[in-house]
């Protein structure tokens, strides 16, 4: 059963907000490593998985490439994504990332920000990848950071009783697999792995590591979320990028 | 200032019994993932950076190996290489690894255990070993790993009033360096480093990622060290294999 927590009327809305609100993990943590980490892109063409609302797909149009496909499985996503960031060069459709089929096209440059942990199935999503990729091309992906998904309970930051953070906690770290937590609404599953098997799983499809990067919130970002200094105790994020041999 | 622990005569005889016991983390979670990445080793050459009492040089002999070079900082722990794993195709010098040059040579393989995170300068040990490999030579190291180190208390497992392990406290990630620790005598320095320091630096020094192991102890291990069960909560080490371009 593929997860489509973004076409939960509750979650969807209370994310949108979150999101729009441009003061967010993603803005000041997440996306500015993962844009750190896109290839030159001018006449590129360009995969977007799980591409949400399309920001990072316009993102690529506006530094060059020929052409997008983003793909997520939320109707919500998809809908916005084509009010809020419609091109001409811009494809979008809805779709469960694990049922791309292209056995016609390959891309230059796969890109996926924060959707690798909504999937139970890596290595299939990793061999589809590789098997979408021109010779050369490249993966670019961010997800949870191992460290984080890992301990079942989640509230990882253990508090002192005036709530100041003590540490973070891990459990349950080599137990792979679905974690269940409550974002917005019950029941967001996302899927535990190690950091040998986010890595591992490249090399075995076929890719070459480049690059990681466990980042920390840009100057702009501490004066804004001052709480964000404590990306410095642990990472949130791991970013990833691969060439395809 | 290299840190020579390994001549504190406390230490050393605390550290010697313990590995004599031949019932450790090394025994039953260290040593295996090592010995599984270790190429086929028949007529070739082996560096052994911080090679202790020789126990893997011996193993490469035993496997195979045509010479294997093993270096270590400490005079003691060369002096038992000496008396314990003599071989006419092993030579044992000692010297602290930073410190090894040699032009006029390149090996097949590079292998370390357990040393790199007493060295405080990794990209500078990185160069090096790139300079010393033949092309697709390969270089495995094991060093505990970076959730392991990062933290500057140490004591990371969080216990109850009754002692039980409630889970695993990761602190201060991002702030690399040194970290000083108690283990048998004080003030024995080891250097933090995060997951992608670790492997960057490889890739920046024009070596290719093979496979990353965080391993779990062997069937073996879990019988006789019943304890060694909580390295499913954290992985203690962190195991690296990568080939010279």
């Amino acid at each position: 059963m593929k997860q489509n927590i973004y076409d939960n009327p509750i979650f969807f809305e209370q994310y949108n907000s979150l999101r729009n609100s441009g003061v967010t993990y993603n803005d000041f943590v997440e996306q500015p490593a993962m844009k750190s980490l896109i290839p030159a892109l001018h006449g590129k063409s360009v995969l977007d998985l799980g591409c949400g609302a399309g920001h990072l797909a316009r993102y690529c149009i506006e530094n060059g490439a020929s052409k997008v496909l983003g793909v997520d499985i939320s109707k919500n996503m998809i809908e916005q994504a084509n009010k809020e960031n419609k091109h001409e060069k811009i494809d979008y459709i809805c779709l469960p990332i694990e049922d791309l089929e292209f056995p016609e096209y390959k891309f230059d440059i796969i890109i996926s920000s924060l959707a690798v942990h909504y999937i139970e199935d890596y290595p299939a999503l990793v061999e589809k990848i590789s098997g979408l990729l021109i010779k050369g091309g490249e993966f670019i992906f961010s997800t949870e950071h191992p460290m984080v998904t890992a301990r079942r309970e989640k509230n990882n930051w253990i508090k002192d009783t005036e709530g100041n953070r003590l540490y973070y906690a891990v459990d349950h770290y080599q137990e792979e697999g679905k974690r269940e937590e409550h974002w917005y609404v019950d029941g967001v599953i996302k899927y535990h792995r190690t950091v040998s098997t986010l890595i591992n799983t490249l090399i075995n499809y076929g890719l070459v590591l480049e690059k990681i990067i466990e980042p920390q919130s840009t100057p702009a970002g501490l004066e804004i979320m001052p709480k964000l200094i404590h990306e410095v105790r642990k990472p949130s994020f791991m970013i990833i990028k691969a060439f395809k041999m």
